[in-house]
């Protein structure tokens, strides 16, 4: 009798080939953070029941560009880091469950699969981007984490830009944001593998970070520009009203969330 | 009440952010195949119970590289072809299950994200490589379909190469090698959400195409190289006796599979 | 006393580590060629003296996509074929030189390293780009080369894209294209090292093809699209009327040019 | 009478199509140099007359990786980073001129095409390559430049690994290393267009940073790698004796050279 073993595909005697080692997994990163107002009726439309609009200031958007070190316990792929470095822009609404507020992921670009991996075991609907972040630095031309700061963002999908900021820093804050602020609330899905046969696996999940470490916040505000492509849709969550942009540097662990409720199987 | 549509992830009101559309999904490729045999062991290690070694040669292998343009009903990833084409590499071996014989994908890498999400709906266990393989022409130096023509082909992941082979062709054959000649067995699987919870989805299921057009199959040989990784196990399939190797143009059109055994829900 | 050796850099002892070999290089590939009428100002704008406006239809400009694989004449880049593949798409003007009629490339992308370095020699300009063009194939949905059969093609450098085309073939043709048709005439440059000091290398050159064979080419017409960037003016050349669009099969031989004139040299 | 302007290729009208804008240059950037001794010989063969070996500690290497932000006067790159940010692995060897020390990039490593000109310029022999290095961070599980702390590197290129280096660092430094420490001196050549022509452009030139600052070096040793390919030659710098190995962050101005000497010119 044969196991294999491996926290994803591929499984194998060894399981060091699996695609991603088990959580908890532990990220380095900046956050650059752009959160405005759109019209709720754009969020409303990609909240599936359960879920309903947050009752606070329900159009607000948080664009996020991330810019992360990555490894599992071993902490090895550090010092492999084509293993341990991808970038990732996000954008993410709150919605409301069974009376508390989540927020939740709607559109993720990354740019390594073991990111994609990741995502698909967290609800995150990740695909593929290009994502570029000014980075700080104390010499040279690149900006400072302080007073006038300027840093850009970008995200590109399938050879077409999808987003743009930049950020100007003006002082220091008590939070990089409110709209990524809660538990996440995320479905993860697959269609049966039989035609017409439905979803296969449809979760309801809630999880965050296991812990969080992190400098100071810095706010200020953002020129953004989203951008029209034939398979996104990120450019309906047009910007009313800016609210504000944020940078921070985090320690995050992951490890691990909790099923809300699973239809699929509620039903069998 | 709120509805989302979309095959997969990220769901909208359009449905169509989907990172694949629905099936039936159509190819049109080159596959250039060198087929060897290796340990039965070493095949053995990667079939879960309850699948089983095939009877018949249980330790052959077919390493695989496709060059394909693929699209959905609507075909306009066609003209947009960066959203049609992608590469390929993928390890099969043969095992039996019930007492009938399936082909089965052990490892796989592709280039794009549409190809990596329609491994998780397929049970492909795709990670991200860089795959190349010379192309036949019919003007210029690239070989064409012919005896003594020879074609390269290489696979790489994490800036390392991980396979390589040269494949010389000498005659027109019936088949392009036996390997990958069966239904698929695949494991689709997604560990739960909390931690220690085991798998959330655990299914067994069987696919094929559903059409298969090509041309005349080219027969010849293979110097075929295999690297260690230290996330890769490819070359643990190490090659103890040559088969053959084969180069074919195919089109062919996937459509869905059936369900063979899903333990957990069966539990349930 | 040492010698070092290579066509090109990185020179050493055996000359093997240089990013290109020495010419003759082969070349197998497909070309999807726009043909157009632009502002014929925006075509001298790109003149420098002493070249002139082509007399015949100066606003004529060809849009070309190519797909490669080419080696020197080892050919042993087509066993290892990421060292063979290439895409390009570029922008080509007709212009007159001493009463004759040259072909001028004024923008071209690539995406590989070789292809750049074998620009540098020959003076086109070449930056890094995505190229994608849909490939003709025999089985499945991709178009076969026979009327009716619809093409797309498209570039993004920077994350941003620049064109994008859709060719519909109608019927076969005596030629693709003549905006392209005649021998290149090519600036080589390269600024002094020393600030303030002019050019170190300025030479016009004159280069084409040592032999070329290919297939019947076939004519049809395009939908083009250029966008705008902010580190690019290809959208500068914008379509006034469409001409044609073409498909075509090659074989080409380059080996080498001829120096037509090299002003700071005959300063000297 | 049309002029075209533009630092290097493509020149038009406005000059700003060109892959670089003039000097000067503006980086900032972490450093990461793995200093060893191979054998001289090793070295000299990379030295073309009239330079010859350094007379003190002929057979020092440094194989540096660097992770920079760049631009130009404007500043406008930092911005748009897909356009500022790049990275690099470079050998540099030292080596006698006219009774002068200078440092000589011999093989170099970029992942952009604006660096790969700017090397065209400079004299800097670059290739394409995958480059990756650890970054330090203030959070989570990345290392912060203190001792003890580890670093890794990589460089491929070409679908095959190179090299690699872990650095673990043990303490505050003067520098980081001798064998990149004085001005360059590099070669710029181009062959003629005209076969057997020889050499277009041969000249000898000089350059150095026109302003540099930076943080407190650390210093630490490394395990370094290095592997074999079909087209580099990296490997033959083969390791006989670890130095010692570094890491600096640093902004850094380049502002143009001097012309050495150019033989082509000189006998003309």
């Amino acid at each position: 009798m044969t196991t294999v073993s491996g926290f994803l595909y591929p499984r194998t005697a060894t399981g060091r080939s699996s695609l991603i080692p088990s959580p908890p997994w532990h990220y380095s990163g900046d956050l650059l953070t752009v959160e405005y107002r759109t019209d709720p009726a754009r969020v409303r439309e990609l909240l599936p029941e359960p879920l309903e609009l947050a009752q606070d200031d329900p159009g607000a958007v948080a664009l996020i560009w991330a810019d992360w070190q990555s490894c599992a316990t071993s902490r090895e792929e550090l010092l492999d880091p084509v293993r341990a470095q991808y970038k990732e822009a996000f954008a993410v609404v709150r919605c409301s469950y069974r009376g508390r507020t989540y927020s939740r992921c709607v559109y993720i670009w990354v740019d390594k699969d073991f990111a994609i991996a990741r995502g698909i075991h967290q609800g995150y609907p990740k695909k593929l981007g290009s994502i570029h972040l000014t980075r700080p630095h104390p010499y040279g031309p690149a900006p400072k984490i302080e007073a006038g700061a300027r840093f850009g963002a970008t995200l590109a999908a399938a050879d077409r830009r999808l987003a743009q900021a930049v950020v100007t820093l003006r002082e220091p804050a008590r939070s990089n944001g409110f709209v990524n602020g809660h538990p996440m609330a995320h479905h993860r899905l697959l269609p049966s593998i039989e035609k017409g046969g439905g979803l296969a696996l449809d979760e309801l999940v809630e999880s965050g970070a296991a812990a969080v470490e992190g400098g100071v916040p810095w706010r200020g505000e953002a020129d953004l520009e989203l951008f029209e492509a034939p398979t996104e849709e990120l450019a309906r969550l047009e910007v009313r009203e800016p609210i504000a942009a944020y940078y921070r540097q985090v320690g995050v662990v992951w490890d691990g969330g909790t099923l809300l409720e699973s239809p699929a199987k509620d039903r069998s």
